[in-house]
This record gives structure tokens, sequence and C-alpha cells, in this order.
């Protein structure tokens, strides 16, 4: 039997606490699960800095990955005779769906910023280069990974079975909403997917949903928006990451400057710090060697690294207050200046951090990232754009809202001797009042 | 105010999926839990490699131990005014309740049994010793450290003090059972703690459950029953621990060995080799310096060594099949010999593994592990020992089960190139059918 | 010991799926409890006709108003020593809260319509009038039943606890989202209530939120918009209503007339029938009685009567299309007409049902029900009705939205014979295609 | 096409709390659920008088029969291409499952005990007379009901068929567990059905579990003995059932005597106190006839008589006490002397309950109810007796388990004015101490 339509011998199961049982039937996503490529997710967390906020979002890339296969599972179980479906590209659907994330590397965000690096670009080279992935995927068929790494970065002609994998609301997003909810322990991320999944119907160049099915989308749509302003965009895990990208940008600066040596070679760092960062060192960066580096580095010689470390390993995070530079552009200066008076580098102790969400979005052609709406397949067959059809989802459709957070040591400005210019920073940073830190 | 008397001025809570949220009041709690020594055990997991069985059991030690202090918490809210209970104990019940399991590292099972080390050795020495534990813990009062250490190491003249920490039925084996049922996923790990903490009572030395509570209590002890079989010795586990540990045994012999010079010096382990671990040693190595070095390790020029270390990162487990040496010393001795000839060194290729539990036990003096038995307070106020009222307690009391197991690596028995060796192995392993495989 | 501050020697508590556990401790809620007039509560089932369409609603008043009061006795333990709560008010907070539904008849929705009845003048008579409960409430102390009427009446004095009982986030309303969400299995209904009881913070006249507590606000506020139109208005259960309000009508309208003798003469209606109904006869009328006498009614001569009785027990519920006859007067008149030509009565088989809601509202003075605004207590202590800092609350606040249904018995319509009429009715009904009937 | 073989337009589903939906295909069953005869389930209580216990226990047998039906689905779905399963079977199994309940009247247990009635017979009458189901089974093809009857019966020639509707692990018995441990929320009930239907496996005459789902089976029957000692057999709900079934011993006695005269005839009632039921009078009696009567009775002129129907309507239950009448013949025949004494008729107000539990057992020939034991399906495919291959069920295997209560009024007992006999009724009551009552 040719190898892509190899079934175990008997159905193999993980168990997951979110979808209960992760079902495998082909011998390909068995094998492709055995690789190193995928086994090194176990080491990368799914949240990054998110567990120093709360302490259950410790789950991992690896456990994701697998739930958005799952989900991909039951979708095409439910599309199997239906019209418009084509079952041929089943494989190819659950594979890109399994290996959607492989080419993030530990604390993504921060790491892709500061280096200029994009995971999608790795995933595609893991897929597509050699690699063990590689391997079994044009074992399937040859070319067949090269399909695998177009669906992923959406130059998959069949559009259908892009927007399985990404769209406004796909396999991906629907199981970290639950899966981050169900770790972190919040009450927000449940929706009811099963539902949704019974009113998914494909149609030629997209996955729709029956209008019966809209309220299960709206609420779908609120877990969304809930999620990224209580979890993804706490004040606390943006604190993290704002010290983890200082970390890496004054690792990058002391490699980059003649006057200091490393006490140990940065080994696995050098090709991020040069930019040119090939596939197989990048394999290796999981999240254990970053913090074995930042253990070694608390004992460097110099100060700014060495407490950055210090407060990443041992969350001692920035404190934060609402502030936006493009409104307080002469507070800001005004700070800035009062820092580097005080001795405290304000190019690493003084952080604007914003980050800004669009909930749900129909079709705007041209904008900077053009979004395909969700469609809802009426009684009629006629197809209607969500937002036209629901109230909850027309109110808050095309709203950005952007949070703008300036970040600061307040233990050392506790400690500052020269009272004026103590005064007149917390002047600043608090107005009047004093300000309420969350944790 | 007196520092261990100082209230923080608006409870904290931590978010928490098993209890739903953590409560924190006193200062001296969230002072502790701030500590270098406390944070690291977010890296440290809880299950050790059972995440490479059932993948959502990531969490870190710092879940659980936040888990155990509100457990104790809620007990002592309902202890707090009833007879026999004093509250001058509440503070030290918190801290140890909080800090037991300060001294676990990474993999405590295999790590300690290779090289002979205690987990309570250490967290004692945490807290006696020149950590900022300490320095927190003397500020409560002078000698207060050494209660929290005494009452963690069962020797602190309040029995009921210690009952609430370590017993058959404590808030840490509470905690626990329903956070690795969570974390896992898996259905057992249910039961009424609620009720359970509503039925304790305080008497002289002990905790002791009110008999309306006994259902309640039975149901506890079969959570615990069924997560010692289903999850804590699930083979797959115990093949990740056998290699773990192989590895461990193979490094310290290579480090011993004159012919052998590691690429890279492992630092952090020499002292482990050596038999002579530091407090501040012990405090660097978490999870994450170990991973590195077993990458690092992979390309190493021992073959065992960097083969195990491949296994173990990549999933590359052993295979098993039941094997009691004891009953089959002569197959077991033959097979030594069979693995010799074939040049597969048996001491780290060939492993029985042995694992055996004891749900619940009465009192029995002079046995190896005397524990305390789970006593019920009658209508009467007598007390009465658990499995004289339970008939299902009392079936299953004392019955101690163990599982043999014979760890192997199928992959390399299935290309020997000698057809009768491979066969004779094969028949021993498997017998007349054929060897059936977990995952 | 005074009667109102004696305690149960031991808490009380009763099992429940929603809360875990209902605590009892003070006498007078024991006491109440016991009450013929509260144990009646157990026979009127909370969402009246719901379980015909989700056969898990089938819980009563009994079990929420236990839920009402547990949530109640939750706040005001976090009140106890707050600034502005006098805890002198606890008891009476209590016994409102038990008691607010306790003039629920059967069906409320429907009898209430058609006999033009109000379950809260019941309640309020049951607790003043010559009944058990009043005799246990004025054993408190004189006056005290009337004070509990006045909190139910939102004509106390202190708005402080009206506001706990009656608001836009009150107790009943956070019990009953998440009672009927757990009894129906829909995902829709929860809401993180642990967090919000920890924000609620007495004022002067009402109870607010601190804005940290914003988020778990508006996942109510969303929570009771998902519910209101998945279950509360489901056209199923609509249909189930329209069907008993015109039963009611119908045996109301024979009783009447000089024509008609039931068989069995309708005691335990003729005070409704003839609007004038005292309390001992209201108190007699349970959902027992009420099927009782529908399935007697089967067989009395009259075919609407017997027929829509039938439809009742049988669940042979009518279907329906969406239909405003505001917008489609014309339409309206043809189909009456028709149905007349056809001999199926239109009063009784032709029925229009209009369900609105209002999610959520800011006061706006002097329009018909005054709604008071949810307030969030911001870090400087001012004041901020919540649409006004939460974007999504916003964005659908004061937004009235109504559904109107038309119903009617698609098992007669397709029975006729006259076949214009049946093609012109269907024409009207459902345009050009088929309807859809959701079960 | 063939009735048999008719599948809906669309699939339609029911949303239930515990199997998240149930689904329908099959034309057949959707037309079984529309019948008067099943839809009369509704009115009657899964768990009688349990929710005056456990107040949320309020589902009726139409919720439970609905899930039972739901399992079967699923465990055929799983089966569908297995060896010696037979899919013609497939529609009369769902069948069977759907409508195995279909005879249980109101309070099954009492009124079968007090009128020498049989739930199981009047199903078969239902499923074979003249009625509703009747036809729709016959259209399926003639015979059917009676297979439908017999599959119910036992007496099927298929025993594999027979073995899951009716046996120590079928889907009765995993749904009622499941649903009746979610009513009422206790936390017992739970073990991993998903699991248990993954592993069964048709073999020629039985449904067997393959052995590596041993411990979920394990977990069911540790769930079943908690939910019987700590649900089912509940003292409160025990004393409910044993006022009730006075209440029907007084009736029947007041109907057969001659000096007695009921206010309104019993007509409901008449062909019960007769002994000579008939399937229309069965069918017209639910919970709510017969609470109607309980509410008319309390005003009937026979003291006994109108008190336990008022305790019954208004929950003042017996109180209970320890007491094993064959052990303690003596005492018992004081107690009744005394009662007769104080002018209590013991007949009615001092009566003995027992229940009894035998959680599993192997197959014993000859005894009184012989029970088909669980067979594990081993690796080598042959068949183990569970409890020779589980600790914990050997443990329990064949224990029987009974409890003895004693029920009497309390309240009546405090009242009595002779203090001697008082006294002397306490004494052996209560012995030294005093009674605990639980609620």
């Amino acid at each position: 039997m040719a190898y892509k339509d190899q079934q175990l011998s008997e159905e193999k199961v993980f168990k997951d606490p979110v979808h209960r049982y992760v079902h495998v039937r082909d011998r390909v996503i068995w094998d492709l699960i055995a690789t190193p490529e995928f086994q090194r997710l176990r080491r990368i967390k799914q949240l990054g800095t998110t567990n120093l906020t709360f302490h259950g979002a410790e789950h991992s890339r690896f456990n994701h990955s697998l739930g958005v296969y799952e989900i991909v599972r039951r979708i095409l179980n439910n599309f199997e005779n239906r019209p418009h479906w084509n079952n041929e590209e089943r494989l190819l659907c659950l594979c890109a769906a399994l290996l959607h994330d492989l080419g993030h590397g530990p604390f993504s965000h921060s790491f892709e910023k500061v280096f200029k690096l994009d995971h999608e670009y790795f995933t595609q080279q893991i897929i597509t280069g050699d690699t063990k992935i590689n391997e079994i995927l044009e074992n399937v068929s040859p070319g067949f990974s090269q399909k695998v790494s177009d669906v992923i970065g959406k130059t998959y002609k069949d559009k259908l079975v892009v927007s399985l994998i990404s769209s406004q609301i796909d396999a991906d997003r629907m199981d970290y909403l639950q899966r981050d909810a169900y770790y972190t322990g919040v009450s927000y991320g449940h929706f009811d997917m099963e539902r949704i999944l019974r009113v998914m119907r494909p149609i030629e160049d997209q996955v729709v949903i029956k209008s019966t099915g809209m309220h299960a989308v709206e609420d779908y749509i609120m877990s969304r928006y809930q999620m990224y302003w209580q979890v993804y965009f706490h004040p606390v895990t943006r604190s993290a990451e704002v010290i983890l990208s200082k970390i890496l940008h004054r690792a990058k600066e002391l490699y980059e400057s003649n006057d200091f040596t490393f006490k140990l070679k940065p080994t696995h760092f050098i090709s991020f710090f040069e930019g040119k960062v090939k596939l197989d060192e990048y394999l290796k960066l999981d999240e254990s060697i970053v913090h074995y580096y930042f253990q070694l580095w608390q004992e460097e010689q110099d100060d700014i690294l060495s407490d950055l470390c210090e407060r990443f390993m041992n969350r001692r995070l920035f404190k934060y207050v609402e502030f936006n530079p493009n409104l307080q552009m002469k507070e800001w200066m005004e700070l800035y200046q009062l820092f580097m008076d005080a001795g405290i580098n304000p190019e690493y102790y003084l952080v604007v951090d914003s980050s800004s969400d669009l909930p749900y979005d129909f079709y705007r052609p041209g904008e900077e990232e053009e979004r395909l709406p969700i469609h809802l397949l009426m009684p009629d067959d006629s197809l209607k754009e969500l937002s036209r059809h629901s109230d909850i989802v027309e109110a808050i459709s095309g709203k950005k809202r952007t949070d703008h957070k300036l970040y600061f040591p307040k233990d050392r400005l506790d400690k500052l001797e020269d009272k004026t210019t103590k005064k007149r920073i917390k002047e600043i940073l608090y107005g009047q009042g004093d300000v309420k830190n969350v944790r």
C-alpha cells in the first residue's frame, strides 16, 4: 500500500485535556510527530512569558499543534461526503495543521522583533529543507512538502484548504483560545466548538458557517476579544517581554562592541547576533538554551545585562503606568532626561509597549492586513458577511483598540537618593495619585 | 506592626485552574513567593518525564506549591475557632505548605537515585541555609526557619501541625492528585475536596475526618490508586526515566574514566559526579540546564551517551515487556549474554524497572515506612481507623502491588544482523506472541 | 439568644451543582426553607416550557432561590468589614434573596399575561400575609416581614440593600444565567462570578464594581445577551408558550360562555377565570395541578381546548416563520381571512409572538423602565458608568433587539383539502422558498 | 425508500448537558421520540424522591432515555466494521435503548412495591400493545416490536444485542451514573466513558472490554458503588420513599374499607387499588397526577392519610436511626408496643427500610439474580473475568452490603406528653447518646 494511504493497525490516541483525545490513524501523521523537529516543540512554551502572570500557562507548542491537527481532523470527518470537498486534500490539510507552528522558536515574539526573524519563514524552511519532516513528506509524493508549505504560506491554489488553516475562524484559533483558557484557568475562552464544527460547510473557495450557528460564532469572537485583553496583552506578561527584548538587545550590543568579552562564548546566539541564522542553528535554540544563557549572563560583568537577566529569571519585573508617548511627547522627553540624570539608562529601563487588537473585521481591500471575512450560509444558500447579520459583531467590527504602557524599574526609582529627581519622575509617572500595580 | 502580622493592603490572587484562585494576604507569604529560590520552581516540572506520555503534564512545582499553600489556607480558615487548634501556628503551617517541595531538583526521581541525593534534605538546607528564603523566615522570628524545617522533616513537636503537611490525606496529596489529573486530562483524580475540607477536624495530635465524610475519603483513596497506576507509573514515563538514569550513570562513568574528555566541561554536573553537592550549585541546576547538556552530549564522542541523549530529547524511548527477574532469573541471564553477544551493552540497554504502590495502610509498627492511619471521628466522638469502617478501604488496605517491566531498544533489535541471536532474544522477550507497545 | 441571632449547631449544606454547596448557618433561613410556601417552589419549573426545547432544563425555582441566597451570602461575607456596609442589614438581605421569587406560579409568563397577574404582588402577599413565612419573619422582629417585602419591591429606603437584590448585575441574574446554562447544557452563561464577587464594593447607595474587574462584567453581559437569544427566547419554547396562553384563553372563554359545561369543574382555575385570586388559592396552583387539568381537558368536548391541550402535553407544537405584522399588515389580514375560510380559528391558531431584549442600558430618565446603570469604581475612587469605559458594552448599550415570529399549526395546513387556499397560505408564509423548522 | 432506512434530511440534535449533543438521523427514532408515550416520560423524574435530598436531581426519564440511546449510537458507530457485529441489528439496538424505560411510572420504586407492579412488564406492553410506539415499530417490519420487547426482556436470541442494553456495564448504567452525578452535583459518577466506548469489542455472544481499558472499568465500578451509597440509598431520600409507600398503603386501605369515602373519587388510582391496571390507565398516571391527589388528600378526613400527604408535599420527613430488626427483635417489639400506647400507629409511623447493593459480581450459577460478568479481552485474544485481573474489583466482588434504618416522626415523639413512654422510646432509639440527623 502506498505510504500515503497506510493506516496504523490500531488507532493511536493522545490524552488531551482540551479535546479529550487526539486520534491518529494515518502513518504519515504518526511519523511526523516522532521527528526531532516536531518533538522540539515540547521545549517551547505556547505562551512565552505568560506563565509569569498566569502560572498555569506552561503548556508547549507541541500540545497546541496536536490540538489544531485534531480539530482539522474532525472538520474533515464532517466534510467527507459534502459537495465541494475533495477528499484528496485530506492528508495535505492534516499535515499543514500539524506543522503550521513548526518554525516557532523560544519566546518568538521578542526574538522575531529583536533579530528581525519570521517564524513562518522557518516553518517553511523546516518543511522544505533538509529535515526528517521533509523526508517524510516527500515520501508521500514528490512535491508534497512544497504543497504543505504553500498551504501554510497561504499561496496554495485551493483557497478552501487555506481557509481551514488560516482565516478569522480557523482551527488554529479555535484550539489556542480554548487551550490557553484551560491552562491559565480563566473563564473566558469557552465557546461551543462542537456546534461550530457541525455548522461549517465547504464551498468553492472557503469554509462558511450555516446561519443557524451564528450565535456560537459570536461567542467565539467574544472569547477571542476577552482572551486578547485578559491574557495575551496582560500588562505583567508584557513587562516580562519588555525585559526579555532588552536582554537580547543588550547582548547583541555587547557582542558587537569591541570593549566587551563574554565569559562564556555565546555560541548558540552568534548567528542571531550576526543576522545570518541557518536552519540547523535555529533548530537548536529552544527555551532551555535561552534559560541556560540567561543564568550565566547574570554573572557577566555588564551591569545592565546581568541585572536584566536576574530580573527575568527571578521575576523582578518592571512596573507600569498608562502612557501614550504620542500624546505625551513633552513628558516623555523630560522623563528620558531625568532617567539619564539619575544614571538609569532609559534605553533599557524606560520602555513604551503598545498592544492593539482588531477582534474581527470584514474585508477592507488595500489595508495593511487584508482579512477574509467570515461568511454565513443563509437558508436560501446565499452568503452574508457575519457583521451584516450579527448586531454584536457589527458593534465591534473593525474597531481597533490600542493600549500604551510605560514600563520602568520602580524598585530603582524608590532607591534614588536625589529627592528632586525622584519626586519629579514620580509626578510625571503617577500624576497626583499613586500607581496601582497589578502584581 | 510586627513583620509576621503584616497584611497586604489588598488581598492578592493568583488565577489557578485547579483551585480557581490562590489567595494571599500575609506579607510573609508574598515575600517568600518572590524569592529566587521559589521562582526557580517554575523551571522544574512537577511530573518530570510524564509529559512524554501525557503531553498536557507540563506544569511546574511552582504551580503545585501554590496549590498546597492554598489548601492549607482553606483548612486553617475552617479551623480558626475550633478547639485544639492554636491559631499561633497558622503562619508556620502556611510557610511549611508553601515551601515543602523547595528542594526538588529537575527530574528528582532519577537524580536522587543515581547521585544518592534527597530532595527533603535540600528543602531543609534552603530553609535554614544562606538564602533569601531563610532571611525572610528569620525576620518572622529568630528560629522560625528551623521550625518550618522541622515541620517538613516531621520532627516538629506539634503533631497536629505535621499531619496537615504530611499524612495519608494531607494538603500535598490532595493538591497533586487534582492538579496532575487536570493537566494530564485524565478523568481520575477528581474527589470532593471541598467536602473533605469541611469534615476535617483538629484533635490533639492529628487531623481527623468526621465519619459523615467517609465516602469522600474513599473516593480520594481510589483517585490516588488510579493516578498511581494510570499516570505516575505509566510504563512509557518509566521508559523515559530509565533512559534518563542511564544518561546520568554514563556521564558519571565517563567523567570518572581516564580515557574520556568532554568537549565542553560539564561544569554544572561536576559536584554531582563527585558526590559533594553544595547548596548554591544545587540551586543552579534546573531543567533548562539539564536539557542544555543533553543537547550538547548528543555530539559527544561516546556512542552510548550520545545515543541515550538523542533518545531522550527526541523521545525515541525503549519498548518494554512484563518481566520479573526474580522469577525469570534464567531468562534474564541468557538475555544479558545475548545482548553482550549482539554488541548492545546490557548495562545501559537492558533495564528492569519495578514500581510498587500501597494505596492506603493502617499503622504497622516497625515496618519500613510507618504510616499514620486516617482516623474517622465518630458521632460519639470516638476515633475509628478508616479501614475498620470502610469496606472499600479495608479491601485494599495494606495491599502492595508491584509491577516489573523490562526495557530495551526494540529498534536496535530489529536491525540485528545475526538472525539466530535476534530470534532467540525475541523468543525470550515476547514468548510465542508479539509485543504490544502502548505508544 | 434572640431568634434572629440563633445559629444552627452545625452549618448545614445543600449540594448544589452550580455553587458546589449552599451553606446555611442562620436558624431563620433554615426555618424559612422548611415552610410549605417555600417547598412549593419545588413544583414550579424555573424555565416554564423551556424543557420542551432543552430537555435538561427541568430545574425548579426552589433550586434557583437557594442559589440567589448563596450568592448574596458570599457577597456579604466579603462586605463584612467594609465601609458603607451596615452588617445589621445582613439577615434582611439574605431573607429577601431567598424569598424574592416566592410568588411565582406555574408558567408565570403565560399566566400573568392571560390573567393579568403579577408574581411580585404575590411574593409580597406571601411575605406579609397569613403564612408560615410571615410568622417566621415577624418572629425576627415586628415589621421585619414588611422590610423584606419592601426590599423585593425596591421601595426600601436603603438603596444599597435594594441594589444587591435587583440591579443590572444582581445576585438573581448571576444565579439564573449560570444555573440555566448548567441545566440546559449550553456553553453560554459562564462568567467568572468569583471574580465579580471579589471586586464588588458597597458604597452609599449602590453596589459598584472595581474597575479592574471590568472584563469579568463584560463577559457577564455577553452571557446575558447570549442566554436571552439562545435560550430564553428560543422560538420553540415560545411556540409552547403560545399554545399554553391559548389554552388558558380558551378555558376562560368556555367558562364564561353559557353554552359549555366542563365535565370536571375546574375548581382550581375558577378564581383565575373570575379575576379574583386569593392567596390560598394561588398557593395551591403548581405545575402538577396545571398538568392534571390539561390531561383532563384533552377529553373535553371543545375541539380547540382538547386539541391545544393534546399539543401541549405531547409536544406537538406550532411551527413558525419570521413575520412582523407591523410591516406586513396586508399579508396579516389576508392570512387571517384565509384561516377563517379554511375553518382554522385564527384567534387560536395564527399567533404573532414578539420578544425583545435590551442587554444593558445606562440611565435614561423618564423611559418606560428606568434602569440603574452599573458603575465602575476607578483607581481614583471616582465612579464611571460601565458603557463609558467598556468598548464592548458601549457598542451594545441601549440597543433593543426585537424578534417577531408567526406561529401556526403546519400539520393542519398540510392536510387542507382546498388546494387554492392551502397554496396561497403557504405562499404568504414561506414566500418563494420553504420554511426551515428548528426541531 | 423503506421506512426503516429513511434518514432525516439534516441530522437533528438535542442539546444534552451530559453527552453535549444527542444526534438523530433515523426517521424511526425521530418518530418514536414524538409519540405521546415517549413524551410522557418528561413528567416522570428519573430519581423519584431524590430531589428532596439533592435539589438538583429534577431530571426526567425522558432525559435519561435519550442519553442511553446516544451511548448505544456511539458504541455502534465504533462497531460498524468489526467482526462479529451484524449491522442489521443496529436499528433494533437503538430502539431498545431509547425505549427501555418506557414503562416507568411515577415514583416507580414505591408504586411497584405497594401495588405489585413491574415497570418492565409495562414497557413491553407499551411496545407491543395498541400504542403509537407500536404502530411505528411495526412500520419498520412486522414483528419488529416483538423483537424490541425481547431485547428489553433479555430473551432475544442474539445475546450480543442483549448485553449492549443490559449487563453489568451497559449503556443504561453508564448514562444514569453520569447523568445523576451531573444533576445532583456530586463529584462521584465521573469515569472515562469515551475510553470505555473505545475499548468495547463485540464478540459472539457479548460485549467485552480490551484489557488495556481495565482501569477505566474499575473507575466505573467505583463510581457505581459511590453513587449507590451516596445518592441512591441516601437515608433522607429513603425517608421520603417510606412516607410515599405508606400513603399508597393507607389510601388503598381506606378505599377497601367500608367506613370511609373519599371527598373526591380517586379515579386515577382505582385500578391500582383493585390490582387490575390497564395499559391506558397506567399511561395516564404521571407525577402531576400523583401530586394532584396528594394535595387533595391533605384535606381528607383520615388523619393518617392527610398527615402523610402533608409531610410528603412539604418535606416534613421522618428521622432515622441505624436499626437492624433481625438483630434487635426485642427492642423492635417493645418499640412497636410503645408506639401503640402513645397513639402513634406503628404500621405507618415506625418503618424499617433496608437497602443493599452488590457493586459487581462474577457469575454464580443458581443464585437469585444471575449476573453476567464483565470480561476482559486479553492481548492474546483470550477472555478473562474482570475480578480475576483487577485487584480492586476482586476486593469488592460479590460483597453485598446492607444498610438497615428505622424511620419515625421525631416531631411527634418530641410532643408526647407521657414522659415515661417518651423517655423509653428515646432510650431505645438513641441509646445513650443523641441522634444525629443529616438534614
